[in-house]
């Protein structure tokens, strides 16, 4: 009989951080993981499908989730960039904001590897079309849906740097409303 | 001894291309695309990681190669984002302009799987690393290269499916300028 597990999930998450950040993640197995957190191997595999989604999970399902709902509960006035942004700013308040220091050290991991980094792209592709799919049902037509999703996550991976790297202590969802008035700046900058 | 080869690896493209649309990319062998091609397995290896790699390969290569070189020629006065547009569409008139219909054919292959659109966007984050790097390079400030390589993604994205989609016959070149604008002005749409 598997014991009680109060939070498998966060306390597997939080072992593989620690193990990839000591060891890196090619070195680190599922089984050490496992131990790390006082469960087993067959847990690790009820909650991931492998070692790179100890690094994603549920974080990016739930980060989906509620930005797509914030964009769906946006008045229809508010323009498609700007439903992006505020779903992307509830998001940050819900779960990033007070957790800094481990999205920072989360960012180091994930840089260091190509096959970390591919996953991080495929789960920003995910976040696009989540985001595509509530502008579309807003009524906002297909060309600028994938535009403005794609400015969110532009918009979201800046943030996360600046936000992370910044000692100011501002919040997150001011870091992602600057990204996307820089953004604005380096475009309208033409040469030509 | 292997025979004499000539252009393997486009022969393999193209096989790896036809096998994928008639059925399926899960459900193509490398044997069969090597067969198709009129090669063997082992030169399929020779050039190709992973069948993956069949719809991706020295394409991605080639097209950061010539963006690169484009921006790194581009004047000190022309501005980071119309440096990176210029090498998009240096890359677009050598790489693509002739191959619409391929283009387009990939296109549908990679939509219609999850794992090559992960490898798509992988390598979408290999022509922003390069794009980053090469405007580094003329002095630009990281958060700006950054964004301006993401800018470079998005338009390229945008432009190569407005383009492989229109009947206009309007070279690529055009709906990359065209992307960079629609891109303008979606993000200037603000509500707040």
């Amino acid at each position: 009989m598997p014991r009680w597990e109060p939070d498998a999930v966060g306390r597997l998450q939080a072992a593989a951080i620690d193990l990839f950040a000591e060891q890196g993640f090619e070195r680190t197995t599922v089984a050490e993981i496992a131990e790390r957190a006082g469960l087993t191997k067959r847990t690790f595999f009820n909650h991931f499908a492998d070692k790179r989604e100890a690094l994603f999970g549920p974080v990016s399902e739930r980060q989906r989730e509620l930005v797509v709902a914030e964009i769906a509960a946006c008045a229809g006035s508010v323009s498609p960039v700007d439903a992006v942004l505020r779903g992307l700013q509830a998001a940050a308040d819900v779960m990033f904001e007070e957790r800094r220091a481990a999205v920072a050290r989360r960012r180091e991991i994930i840089d260091a590897n190509p096959e970390l980094r591919e996953r991080e792209w495929g789960k920003r592709a995910a976040l696009a079309d989540a985001i595509v799919e509530a502008l579309r049902a807003r009524g906002v037509d297909s060309g600028t849906a994938l535009l403005a999703a794609g400015v969110g996550v532009l918009v979201q991976q800046m943030a996360m740097r600046t936000w992370a790297e910044a000692a100011d202590g501002r919040p997150l969802r001011e870091h992602l409303s600057d990204a996307l008035l820089s953004l604005h700046a380096v475009i309208g900058q033409r040469s030509v």
